[in-house]
């Protein structure tokens, strides 16, 4: 088996988004989560978001299940997280770059393949959104939190504008490598920028 | 593309539920929502149900990806409670019966639907049910509230007679468009009488 | 139809699971569940895992779709909690045994059904404990709860180590028979053994 640019970059999202679930398991305020939920909250961070996808989409079979690389890439970035749990704690920084490439690489990916399967662009722009960000809200929602989606910075709104660039770049017929870095570029950068300033949505008001 | 009566009651109940939705999360007592989480609350509360239905059934390619239409609809939905917010808050009265006519459609069409599958009476009832209900429940579950199915008057319950009853006059060879509009008028009016008079299900007690 | 070994096993793990989640929605400290949650909670803590597992394969239909008796085994299920809450209630060390063997039922079927999908090691291993575990899972998430293998003794580890097993004892072409019931027992007994002993996995801090 040979491994493409694409297989690539995608482990490397799979394992950073263990990385992050991993790590949210550690720091949880109120319990003091074992290895297995460690190595559960990790796991259902990395793949949550594209099962969803791939089981709206009926794309089977799904990918964790036909790939053994991506549980493999799993198992690595939950052993990182065990064996450098204070390193890694202190690396949020860093960690936080790792988080935000994987959501523009899920994002751009997701896109990607919502389209191959003829799917109509407004629902591959969601699927797009959808295989970044679900992978987290089921983490929130397990660990009885409400999800971060709901609470932060812009985030998802990133991934949607990247694949509403991406549907409309390959709808130019611009060459899908570069629409892949460039899309994928655009969601890190909203995002990059969102946090450092602080940046949200408008909210409305119903009540005075 | 041509619409039939199905895809206008559909696409109106798919619109109701997107404006129930969206507006919870506008009311949500601890979280000031932003655009976008008043649109995805919207979004999943109208498509949860349905989605699981398909997913379950197999049912491919799951209606909102097949059919964007669906999607616009939850967009005008959006658009609606955005621009008029207060006027819309203060039209619950209203809003009930809407979404109460959503129920009532989303369970026949979903009961109907499954027994297209040539699935077993028992669980179509149940699926036309899930139809209607757990895009309620996915929404209160993302918003760490214990699903309004749990805590309110007759609802679901509401929703499994008007399944049997769907499939029982089936059996009996009514005419389908009779059946349908009759089952879902049954489920509205078991809704509508529990608000008004209060009415519940038997409690049971296992603690004095 | 006939009914299988597999089939009769089935059918009581399911009757089990049943009655546990019902019981759970029974004993709920801050609400008053009624008839309808009670089924509702001991439905999806019966089928929850094998839906999950299902759909993530691509294996349609669906058990409970397909199979109208795993419908009927949940409803006696059901019966038997409304009719006997109390003595169900004081039951509690037997129920434990019951829900325990349903682990270990659901462990060696979920890896089962898995490998007769083609499906990698790894992947059938996680998905054997995930038709063991994932009805719990959305159970407590539903009750707006951390979930339970978040919380308990070692649970889901234990699944984990039989589906493990089970596969290790399949490769080395072990008669099937042996190999479930093997397998099973040895989920029941770690799991006996942790709850007698109050034995967890270890835990990591990363504060001091």
């Amino acid at each position: 088996m040979e491994f493409s640019f694409y297989d690539y970059i995608g482990l490397s999202g799979i394992m950073v988004f263990t990385m992050s679930g991993a790590l949210a398991a550690l720091e949880h305020k109120d319990h003091h989560h074992d290895l297995f939920s460690v190595f559960f909250t990790g796991f259902i961070t990395a793949i949550g978001g594209g099962t969803l996808r791939d089981i709206t989409l009926g794309n089977y079979p799904v990918s964790w299940v036909r790939d053994e690389n991506i549980l493999w890439a799993i198992f690595v970035g939950f052993l990182l997280v065990i064996l450098l749990p204070r390193m890694l704690s202190k690396l949020r920084k860093e960690l936080f770059l790792f988080d935000t490439l994987g959501i523009g690489i899920y994002t751009v990916l997701g896109t990607r393949i919502a389209l191959d399967h003829g799917v109509n662009y407004f629902a591959s722009a969601l699927l797009g959104m959808i295989s970044a960000i679900f992978g987290g809200v089921i983490r929130d929602t397990l660990m009885n939190e409400v999800p971060f989606i709901f609470r932060k910075e812009i985030y998802a709104t990133a991934c949607l504008v990247g694949s509403v660039l991406y549907i409309l770049l390959n709808v130019w017929n611009v060459n899908d490598n570069i629409n892949l870095i460039l899309s994928a570029t655009v969601v890190v950068s909203i995002r990059v920028i969102a946090v450092r300033y602080n940046l949200g949505l408008p909210k409305i008001k119903i009540f005075d």
